[in-house]
């Protein structure tokens, strides 16, 4: 394996690879790298590129830390999360669709009960949500815990706020449905938002004039054990960024009707003294899938 | 755009990238999001293996600092490197082989008169280069500026001391090689040493069971205007890990002759009391490439 040239280096790099213990990682990383010298060799990349390409994904490791995921939030504007997420759930036509994770998820979010609200005085109009999980036969599923989260009417995530900590963590939380897969919330209807650009990926984004912006939209994820684990998000209706979500991640099933009413008694029997919206939607869960 | 699927998300991301106003800005980044994109396909990669990869990039950049660029080091054991350096340098079987920049080299080393010794009191054998600069046509070169760098005998560059500063730069230097581009120096013969392994790098190399080894080698770049710069090592004979370089670098024809001799009076004319190597390597640049 000496004097490898553009033309012999894929094999041998490949062959160096022979003896990995598992066979996954070895079919993971010989793929990858086939797929990467095959770009090299398309694009003719110089070094000068190369080494551009080095400084950004630097860059974009340094930008992490324990609320910022820049590589998670790469991967999502270059369309390569949503294709994971979609190949790993084909789900029947009945079933919700998932969606993107994003990078704004906590762990251990703040426990809430039924009837709750989450918004604790962030920016943006209330709204009531009124969900209920079932399965693909319409029959409910019982006691599942439902993650929520989701930016303000700003568009921010409390994560964002430079002066935030885990004690003052608000439009998030997790609950648990009850008997009959029925869960209502308060929280505030959501805007649409620009992803961070603050970073790397903005600087991508700025260089080939694409708009940071993701249409509003509420995170759920919902899991019982049984069924595949549900991550989605109930989108704004009528969002003019429906159609060009800067992650891709846009599905027709997962647009909610969010329905304004005037000041006056809610479903939930409480007075509203302002306007504020309602939120009906049901989730419907697909079995747990089999991997071989 | 909504609903994309895995079968039609990869042309939906292309698209979204038709504004970019740079046309080689849009080549590259459309290109690797296409390569990018069949990786995933062709594995079925899931969402557990992404995070995993999400987790390893996250990593790798936050390893690197000012004395340590884990990507590169990545980028070289993949063999990504060599496959930019081959197919950027295409050159004459008379001109010098290019090879690996790799990740050890700094800015701005000691500029050093010819002559001196560069080894400062690294540990090794002391070894006396004796080199000169010509052209294809066997020319002197006159004037070059010569970098060199490389490990001592223990396989440690002086910037993985943890207690390095840029006071203690040694085993690197920038010298001018004279009107007949020759340039002698004293430094100390190099061994095979492990690529750092402290970081996600090594941690790949253990787990697919591929040692770290690069056989002994001293880094050179040249540099004349007129040519194309040369970054090239100067391998050891013999040395057990030329056929399975870690990063893939080796050329047959940049193995150098290091010669052992017993105490006594050396090339240059200054006494030696203990015994010492002499390299005698002849670089042969070639001209500058144009580019369209």
């Amino acid at each position: 394996m000496r004097n490898l040239n553009e033309h012999n280096i894929t094999d041998a790099v490949v062959a160096r690879f022979a003896d990995t213990p598992n066979p996954r990682v070895k079919e993971i990383i010989t793929s990858l790298v086939r797929h990467l010298h095959a770009f090299a060799r398309e694009t003719k990349l110089t070094e000068a590129e190369w080494m551009e390409g080095i400084k950004f994904l630097t860059a974009t490791g340094q930008k992490c830390d324990d609320v910022r995921q820049e590589f998670i939030l790469l991967s999502d504007t270059i369309g390569l999360s949503q294709l994971v997420v979609a190949q790993n759930h084909s789900r029947s036509a009945e079933a919700t669709e998932q969606t993107v994770f994003g990078p704004f998820h906590i762990e251990n979010p703040p426990a809430k009960k039924d009837g709750e609200d989450i918004a604790l005085g962030a920016p943006g109009e209330p709204c009531l949500c009124v969900t209920q999980v079932v399965d693909e036969a319409g029959k409910p599923v019982p006691n599942c815990q439902v993650d929520v989260w989701q930016a303000d009417a700003e568009g921010f995530y409390d994560v964002q706020d430079p002066t935030w900590n885990r004690d003052k963590m608000r439009l998030r939380a997790v609950f648990n449905a009850d008997a009959k897969g029925e869960l209502k919330f308060w929280t505030i209807k959501p805007a649409a938002y620009p992803i961070p650009t603050d970073g790397p990926v903005g600087a991508m984004l700025t260089m080939t004039k694409r708009h940071p912006m993701r249409p509003g939209h509420i995170h759920f994820a919902i899991q019982k054990p049984g069924y595949d684990p549900l991550i989605t998000h109930v989108f704004i209706d009528n969002d003019p960024y429906l159609d060009s979500d800067a992650v891709f991640g846009v599905r027709s099933s997962c647009i909610g009707d969010y329905v304004r009413h005037e000041a006056g008694t809610a479903p939930d029997g409480s007075k509203r003294t302002q306007p504020y919206y309602t939120l009906n939607y049901k989730f419907v869960l697909a079995p747990e899938i089999k991997h071989a």
